[in-house]
């Protein structure tokens, strides 16, 4: 192509980010080069170092830049109520919902067919968070599952719920929930696919 | 936000860039925590180092490693026909059409509501590379201006092309063309703006 090789790579680069074809990749290429020297250091050193200067929370295993998150180490969440989330983009989603429970990332959902199995993703600290519950405590801890509502989102949720219980905690210690499936707000029972408008009839609510 | 620093600083510089929302820096960046660190490491010092390890040719002015680009170094390319592009991307755009001349990169077009004038892109150099030809060479060098159809790179086009007559070059020295107005290829008529179609109306082609 003809392209002094510095640019090249870091067109190859680019290319490797989801969502980035070739022309894009070339376009913000280009447009680096116009950006002040400095503003490109801090851009690359940044992104070097990355991984080095995050890690994972000890508790929920969120993103975090210390051994605990900001988020676990808050006094005035709820941690009497955690959301199990697959991501932390799904967790950034809770919280622009004013989420106000603490949560638990599991980073992936189980996958068969992409051989993500239970023990890939961190559903073993989880367990290990509810062994610590004071079992004198007054109210139960509620679980939250909010993972996607996709098949595997569904049997991912459908494991932990079973696997709560199997592991012997009461309803009267651990309450499990999942997230509501119907209607989103603003939507046309018109256009609404079959599964979404009965799992919104069944679950219709007093009003 | 409640994200680590380094996420978020690193989201930060993704935003910056051209067609990139906040919603896209962040799954940019959630994805890049799973890249292996050497690979981050790679791409962060490129993209830091790109300014210092990359600079215009001394000829063409393209971005090119070395003093002189690929390009005008080459032994093949033909060296009596230019083409007059307003950015390397055009560049690029040419060299898929297989383009067999060299290049001269305004960086630019003349854009007077954006305070750009004809001194603030590469047209100086552009001249002192007319000044150089031979004046005993068999056939004139073409000069091809391959700046945008839009009114600023037609207005660019008109001004190098005036400069170069107002510079004393006659036509037997340096010929002066301009890439093809008309329909693109696989365009309906039914759809051609009046101003295109009228253009390939007058610039019709014996068949």
């Amino acid at each position: 192509m003809n392209l002094p090789n510095p640019i090249q790579r870091l067109i190859d680069h680019f290319e490797q980010l989801p969502g980035i074809g070739p022309k894009t990749a070339q376009r913000l290429v280009f447009y680096m080069l116009r950006l002040p020297k400095e503003s490109l250091q801090a851009f690359g050193s940044n992104l070097a170092e990355l991984k080095n200067d995050v890690k994972l929370c000890s508790i929920c295993r969120n993103v975090s830049e210390g051994e605990v998150c900001k988020i676990c180490s808050s006094s005035i969440r709820n941690k009497d109520l955690i959301a199990v989330v697959s991501s932390p983009l799904d967790m950034l989603a809770l919280e622009r919902a004013n989420f106000e429970g603490v949560y638990h990332v599991l980073h992936g959902v189980i996958n068969p067919l992409a051989h993500i199995g239970p023990d890939d993703i961190y559903i073993d600290s989880l367990i290990k968070r509810l062994v610590d519950i004071d079992p004198q405590s007054f109210s139960p801890v509620e679980v939250l599952l909010a993972t996607n509502t996709s098949m595997e989102g569904e049997s991912t949720a459908m494991y932990i719920s079973k696997l709560i219980r199997d592991k012997g905690f009461s309803e009267d210690v651990v309450k499990i929930t999942r997230i509501a499936r119907g209607l989103p707000v603003g939507g046309d029972i018109e256009y609404a696919d079959d599964v979404t408008l009965s799992r919104a009839l069944s679950a219709r609510s007093s009003f």
